[in-house]
């Protein structure tokens, strides 16, 4: 029995007693790591919820990097974590939501993540290193699991191999911490205003009662989120897609068509999930079809930031290279549309194309991936953009249940 | 054996021997039955693959339904017919493309049809039972094939359960007549521009050489082809998009957003899916993953008419349905939309989810599709259009392995 149901076999007999200190002591104290766009965005869900279930404690703890916000009105400066408890709103990396006033900014990350049940990870990858000692040390790990909204994946610097960010968070925290991740076509500001859309959470915390509970952490009527056990193949598909969407930009920017486009997302999601089968283990066909799948695949090349960037590279490139094109002039343009059209911020799509090309020309596979090849090649090596239709021919042909 | 096999044993003797003529009885002879956009756009295809391929006579007929147009700069009647085959061009149709001159139009359905071994069937399907005793009376039935490239489902009067058009073809033509179908991602002026895309051929012509002569009739580099033998859930595909891109239109209208839009294509590939296997046999859950399925799903969701027509719809009728919305008024306003719009075209998404609506409520299946009930219910009971959302949350929470 993993303890985890070792846990909850207690806390099913803790409800049917009436000593109610042993069951506020099993109640879910969750701890969100992490309060950008994204972060913030899911405390208003995750506020909502955990005041509106039995099983977790109202308060939900927020770690806030704390930084200075000019307050507009009153022109004065103020701490952002003094701002979203007083005005219970991220003015600065989501302004004009309300977050739930059950969630609690808390700058001190020994504060924030003591005793926390439920660790959800939300805040770019490169702090992960640093935080999580300080987290493993004020957690109990046997009890605590996380999920991670983190969207990115590692590649070992010797094997050039995919690591999970989920896995790498597991094996800091120790043998019995758990990490599953939550994923889906969740644009941050369409969610925080109550859109309805869904999610996808796969994890496995060892026991059915457990998975539901964290299940529902984040479910409601306008985000709703199923549940699958593939965390591989769900995490993966997070990072991929931002791939698949460069190549969408190319096509919008030449205007080769909807068909094109089309095409182009489907022999996407099926080199994704060859890609997923090839490299971890327990990849479900079916995690594909889920929110996770196509259809943060689908938002993801008709609205993301990958597809916009790569859709002014294509029109700044043309179809035909200038003479000259290489990567040093390639990479300049996409450090010059970044700084353009980013506000400061990096693209996600471009380091992971590098990343998979890498890993697949050491393996000697570029033959089975030729989109995300084409995708490799037009953005750092000067293909010319409209060859982009070699990425969708050469596969297409093949019908998906032989690929 | 089949008859087919049969035949291609003996093809497979003569192309040792030296005979000619056997060699050319052998070959395959080509027609194309239709003219219209999508016809012209295949005949492009079809002219230069016949061309190029050995086992195909030069010559593809096409049947056109004749009628005069205008020639513009001489401003003179003349026959479609002999337009096409002076100009080589179907100034109607397919204006600006060039069709290849061996794609020959012939106006009289029996010159066009005899002795052919390949009928292509891309016509709008009420021609089909006036047209076909006299296909079947000029051509071999026990040597010809036929391939659909029609897109809509009939619908039997007393059972209300969907008949496939392929299935009503075999059925006139004879028990030994075999009919796929070509289904994808599919614009017809894309095509005919030769822009990449793909497209499913499914089919089982009895033997695996028929099979792929037929698929390698269709495929070119910028035209791949698939094949597949689930014609059913390919040619099903094709009608139950338009219901879904009906949904596509509403969230559109009214500015649901992007994730929304998402889980919306994603619920409704599902339901697809499900009402493929719940009513036809041979269903494979693949098929949604072709061309024919997912990548046609989301052509059809970002530029076709049907998502046009709806999001107009949406827009005229606001978010809150005005007192006094009935059938009536809704039809109404869907006859104005198509006569503004669609230059007196019908559109298909709604008469195709009216016949779904008419069988899922008979057998009292509408629970178990959510999506497909409330785009009905907008689009003719008055249903206000942002409830469009309950057709995803309802099934948005189960993981699709589950569905």
């Amino acid at each position: 029995m993993s303890p985890y149901e070792d846990h909850y076999s207690h806390d099913k007999a803790a409800e049917t007693t009436t000593t109610t200190t042993t069951t506020i002591m099993e109640k879910e104290k969750i701890c969100i790591i992490g309060s950008g766009n994204w972060g913030s965005a899911i405390a208003t869900v995750v506020g909502r919820n955990a005041r509106r279930l039995p099983f977790c404690h109202d308060e939900v703890r927020m770690w806030v990097f704390e930084e200075e916000v000019m307050l507009k009105p009153e022109s004065k400066k103020a701490k952002l974590s003094d701002v979203i408890n007083e005005q219970h709103e991220n003015i600065k990396y989501l302004p004009g939501v309300k977050i739930p006033d059950n969630v609690r900014a808390v700058p001190d990350l020994v504060e924030a993540v003591t005793d926390a049940t439920v660790l959800i990870f939300v805040l770019p990858h490169q702090f992960l290193p640093k935080l999580l000692p300080t987290i493993r040390a004020n957690v109990n790990t046997t009890r605590c699991c996380g999920v991670s909204l983190i969207k990115g994946l590692d590649f070992d610097a010797n094997t050039k191999l995919p690591v999970l960010i989920s896995k790498s968070i597991e094996k800091v925290m120790g043998n019995q911490f758990r990490c599953g991740v939550l994923m889906g076509a969740n644009v941050a500001d369409e969610v925080a205003r109550q859109r309805t859309c869904e999610s996808t959470l796969a994890c496995d915390f060892g026991s059915n009662s457990v998975n539901e509970r964290i299940r529902q952490i984040f479910d409601e009527d306008h985000f709703r989120v199923s549940r699958i056990t593939d965390v591989a193949g769900a995490e993966a598909c997070g990072a991929l897609k931002n791939v698949i969407a460069l190549g969408a930009g190319f096509v919008d920017g030449i205007h080769m068509g909807g068909n094109t486009k089309a095409a182009l997302l489907r022999i996407g999601l099926l080199e994704m999930a060859k890609f997923c089968s090839m490299f971890f283990q327990g990849v479900e066909k079916s995690t594909f079809l889920e929110s996770c799948g196509v259809a943060d695949l689908i938002t993801t090349c008709y609205g993301g930031r990958n597809r916009r960037c790569a859709e002014a590279f294509a029109k700044r490139r043309g179809t035909v290279p200038a003479t000259g094109v290489d990567a040093k002039s390639c990479i300049k343009l996409w450090s010059a549309i970044e700084s353009e059209l980013l506000n400061g911020q990096k693209l996600q799509g471009t380091l992971t194309a590098k990343e998979v090309y890498n890993l697949l020309n050491a393996r000697k596979l570029l033959h089975e991936f030729p989109l995300m090849a084409a995708i490799y090649e037009i953005s750092f090596e000067g293909k010319p953009i409209n060859k982009i239709a070699d990425g969708i021919t050469e596969s297409a042909a093949i019908p998906f249940s032989k690929l």
